[in-house]
């Protein structure tokens, strides 16, 4: 199969091209390198070293032969967008091309339109070029189980649920309820993928997935594997990875506010299989499907514990530390979300999180130096509410309107 | 006090600033022209003859004195938002200024691009001037009730509702089912409203207007009323507008379909009514309300009834013709839409419609001739599906990312 992967160069792109080219198919990636720019905006940059494109690309090269073809470019380019459609002739295109980060979109004017014309008008390009050049694709789209919200006083069902009012019954999408810029970004994006497809008769599957922690892929060899990046930085570290980073070095675990904010979990292998098991098989019987991708739900002081008592038993001393939280959201709250239709097609978590916190501790160790240089980055307090912080925040020529 | 308008010089707008005008108020007016341009786009202009902006003023000015400011620009220009916001220090900012037309969204990748651009980013850009330079006044933004979709199968609220599901009760807002690119960008504003209210306490109204027709407003004396635009091209043209300007010139009334597509609707001067009594009556325990602005429900046939029976009654021999749809939509359906809080809060049709379509038409026949010479524009086909109908567009030098 022609797989493109938009997005190649970031944390799950890099990865993702190694299972397919692992798994036997043609990989086509796309990057615009902002991740690398973003971060090192936040004054930071990857704690485990990895190599320029180039250099990925001739390394893959040696091991998989001339099975990967990378093209610089941006998808807010509708020519670039049309032209790497056409030319990949995709079976599968994995849109992973988002700007990924709630904080960074929160910063200010600039960063919340720069998100949105990041997201939303570069997936729009896509979509009219899958419409125009491949529409018989299927596209795989990275949303995030945080458009749902967190906090909706009900169960929440992957995607779509029956309701009942005023004595009618329909079976509608479920009212999204997103938190941050980012959040909505990926909000208005999937309704327009579902337009499309109930549209045009497109072929998607809109991933609501967990938030990502881990360092490895099992099933690729060690000699072999090029780690992907892995950010600890307030914006781009998600929370499991913030935490390992600031065990390592001895940082306090700062979790925000009360502690209870749950949410679902997936490691980074577990992403990596599922958007793969999801590229086997398309959707059979809907043009939009809607998948819940995660493995377990856990609230981030249950997480901070797991971090402390695996750090504790390697020897490192860790503190946990309650700080103000600078989101606006619940931090006692019901969660519980459906997330079947994944375990139906056949996943089933590679390894527990507790062996998994555990390869990240040691994937981090030899790299403390990268952490303790960039450790102002942890703690940047971007705050929602409507005190401003930009003087931490260095200035770039961010594209707006 | 100070009334900011978005879109002055558009058909709502330019009806709303006078009677702010006439009410008293100061108004600060803005446009792009934008409007104007487009429906040249589609090979057709205003059928009643409307002056230039600035020639607009200057007659405004002999009967208001100083009490109109107008400054031409654009929402997707930040600094130009942020200024404006500033010198117009506005008690009600009414924001109209958005690509208004399902079908111009429609036509390809540049015209739905350019509608989130125009639309998307410059809500963007005003929620930002509005927290930074004018927290305490009260956004008035135009949705639409397509923004809901048209058949959910149950019966419509007025933004929120308590549902169930699985055993446990929430009040959630309604999961919007808009029907074309035009439709999502409005839902994509309403997100982004409802979140900037949630996490920095603006306030706002957020309009979900029934299609507008009409030519006069009751009040403003005729001799210093200056006639808004009144456009029947296929994508600026609202239905009952376009079957009178159809009706005017002997043209068939286009029915799309089986014709029973159901909307709300109001006239003109209810819409301005409406948006003056919102204007005078903030949201005093929300800082998010949602209101369904329109008067009564009608099938599109039997608005071609209507349109028929009172052209025959004037002379005009008037005849209906079902054509192929161009959209995707259901043509026969449940509808039923709440429509409460205008009414608790003062609203009452100022006259009837079978009145109003009897205005339109007295209104239009002296303008005869200018619909004849563009009626090629009231049917152009732009289709929803995947055919491209471009030939009948020309080009212009939209604004892509």
């Amino acid at each position: 199969m022609n797989i493109l992967i938009l997005g190649m160069d970031g944390y799950i792109g890099w990865a993702l091209a190694q299972k397919q080219l692992y798994l036997g198919n043609k990989v086509f990636g796309i990057d615009n390198f902002s991740r690398r720019e973003n971060v090192s905006e936040m004054d930071s940059d990857s704690a485990i070293p990895i190599a320029n494109m180039e250099r990925r690309i001739s390394k893959i090269k040696e091991v998989y032969g001339e099975r990967i073809e990378f093209h610089k470019g941006d998808l807010t380019n509708p020519d670039f967008t049309d032209d790497i459609v056409k030319k990949s002739a995709p079976d599968a295109i994995v849109h992973l091309a988002e700007q990924p980060s709630a904080p960074y979109s929160m910063i200010d004017q600039k960063h919340s339109v720069y998100t949105h014309q990041n997201n939303v008008i570069g997936n729009l390009n896509l979509i009219y070029a899958i419409k125009n050049y491949a529409p018989k694709s299927h596209l795989i789209k990275l949303g995030t189980m945080g458009e749902y919200g967190y906090d909706p006083g009900f169960v929440i069902p992957e995607g779509f649920f029956e309701i009942e009012y005023l004595g009618r019954k329909a079976t509608v999408p479920y009212p999204k309820m997103a938190g941050s810029w980012y959040h909505w970004t990926k909000v208005h994006d999937s309704n327009n993928i579902m337009f499309a497809c109930k549209t045009w008769g497109l072929k998607s599957t809109d991933i609501m997935q967990g938030i990502v922690y881990g360092t490895r892929l099992k099933d690729i060899p060690a000699y072999i594997y090029q780690p992907t990046r892995f950010d600890f930085d307030e914006a781009f570290g998600t929370v499991v990875n913030r935490y390992c980073a600031q065990a390592v070095i001895g940082h306090n675990l700062t979790v925000y506010g009360k502690g209870g904010q749950t949410r679902g979990f997936l490691a980074l292998e577990d992403s990596v299989q599922c958007i793969s098991l999801l590229i086997e098989k398309p959707p059979e019987d809907e043009n939009y499907r809607v998948v819940n991708q995660f493995d377990e739900q856990y609230n981030v002081t249950d997480l901070a514990n797991r971090v402390k008592k695996i750090g504790d038993d390697k020897g490192l001393d860790v503190t946990i530390e309650n700080i103000e939280n600078p989101r606006k959201e619940k931090e006692i709250h019901f969660y519980k979300a459906d997330h079947k239709k994944l375990r139906d097609l056949g996943f089933k978590a590679t390894r527990s999180i507790n062996e998994e916190i555990g390869h990240i501790l040691e994937d981090l160790i030899p790299h403390r130096d990268r952490i303790i240089k960039n450790k102002e980055a942890i703690i940047k307090q971007i705050n929602w509410g409507s005190k401003e912080i930009s003087p931490v925040i260095n200035n770039k020529n961010l594209q707006t309107a």
